[in-house]
């Protein structure tokens, strides 16, 4: 059977996982697609720390990844801007596929990336990088080419709606509750991408994308976060029939904007997102068809 | 620009919108596919009968639509299973793609058809099929690919929804939510096929096709709709804690078996699934990654 060669660019958290899971499910990958999936390079930024389970043992020049004959499709799971970006142009200047989760990347440097990426005629696939399991991007795509998009509204950060479903179940302080959180390694150590809101403006940017054609220019998106929020806010919420969730928001308004921006939004309580609890993202869209 | 050429066959409810919706989406679907799509032949079961808006006048032989020399793609709109197979049969033989939203027709006759399009080389497409503008089947083709699937749970009959959401929120009867139902066009004059659980039937095969590779026997499929429903049992569930929906399961026994059923079942009210009201659909997945 034909196997395709794998090139990874970073091995942290989301690598180590797709190492495991793609080992995991690799039999059954050959049979539903018919061609083999293999990594057959590894560049990391500390060679020396102590890793289990790797295919191949890593080395520490990204680069060798990038151009090492036998690998087809480069995956970059750095994080960041910079040096990701730089993996990016590399891959794409090779003709190889690049599959990213990097939604950081995306939403602040695709204005530069997309361009080559066009220009190349070389692919970037994203799936990962908004609302993990829900195949929101591939339905944006393609199952709703033909729908101009109303609106979308989705919960997109895990560690905020985790946060938030503690505060709303268990009177919890929002202190306690980010503790909580980064106790059972649903929060990093430095909380502010997730709770101050920017890690759900990078999907919104990205949904914006897909849904309406261009990124919008990140600076200018209105973001704002959880982390003013009290107890209190919740549980009046709730006397009022609401839950607040953080929300990030993608409409048109008029014929030439689209409105993108986040926020802690109140939502009525016995609307299908507001029982989404915990860790779970969920997107809704709206088509005109 | 290129035109694709598309033949129909049958154009009553879903028909006419398909023509409706793919002239109104047609400069989008331009703009985002980079080809046109044009309906050029149409047949219906009888002509005589005033229709308006059509692109071309219809007539009642589908062998000159599906060997129309610019019809390139057979989409198959006749519901049933006895002519529909011998449209879908007669569009695989003339290796023209075949596009279809007959349930009925994949579920139950599916294990005749799919092999004559796998000898012939010739894709079937049905996303629409299954749970209206819900891409799930796109997402288990092809976004859930690495993952095994360890459950599938769907309320994928609308007018059943829409029927049990007045039972819980008005006390209705069932006959008077389903006479609710007619009047407002969500249920067919004939309601079995929705309210005995045939049509959330037939649309588990084909999810369990999706999911594991196989048709099950349709006759075999355990079925049962909600007409014996009262509204006592509604609200019963309630003072429980549940709400009554009608659930399609697709889920696998053991290494070898796969469990397809239809049945009324408690959700708790806590749930997603259990706030989706009225028509609407909803599927829920759990994959092991």
């Amino acid at each position: 059977m034909e196997t395709v060669g794998i090139g990874l660019v970073g091995c942290g958290t989301v690598g180590s996982g797709l190492v495991r899971n793609l080992s995991a499910a690799n039999r059954l990958l050959q049979q539903r697609l018919g061609v083999g999936l293999e990594i057959r390079a590894i560049a990391v930024r500390d060679p020396s720390k102590k890793r289990e389970g790797l295919p191949v043992p890593p080395g520490a020049d990204w680069k060798a990844v990038v151009s090492h004959p036998s690998v087809q499709i480069v995956v970059e799971l750095l994080g960041g801007t910079t040096e990701s970006f730089e993996v990016a142009k590399a891959a794409l200047a090779a003709g190889k596929p690049l599959v990213t989760a990097n939604k950081a990347l995306l939403a602040e440097r695709g204005q530069e990336l997309i361009p080559l990426a066009q220009k190349a005629r070389v692919p970037i696939y994203f799936e990962a990088s908004v609302a993990g399991g829900i195949p929101v991007l591939k339905a944006l795509r393609e199952g709703l080419v033909a729908n101009q998009l109303l609106g979308l509204h989705g919960i997109i950060n895990g560690t905020c709606n985790y946060i938030l479903s503690r505060m709303a179940e268990e009177g919890s302080s929002f202190a306690a509750a980010l503790q909580q959180a980064k106790e059972l390694g649903y929060a990093e150590a430095d909380d502010r991408l997730d709770v101050d809101g920017i890690d759900a403006a990078h999907k919104a940017a990205i949904l914006c994308l897909l849904a309406y054609g261009f990124l919008p220019p990140f600076a200018k998106v209105p973001v704002e976060g959880i982390r003013k929020l009290e107890a209190q806010d919740v549980s009046f919420a709730r006397q009022l029939g609401y839950v607040i969730k953080l929300l990030a928001v993608v409409r048109p308004v008029g014929s030439d904007r689209v409105d993108v921006r986040v926020a802690p939004t109140l939502i009525p309580a016995r609307h299908p997102m507001a029982s989404v609890h915990g860790v779970f993202n969920a997107v809704s869209l709206v088509g005109n068809l």
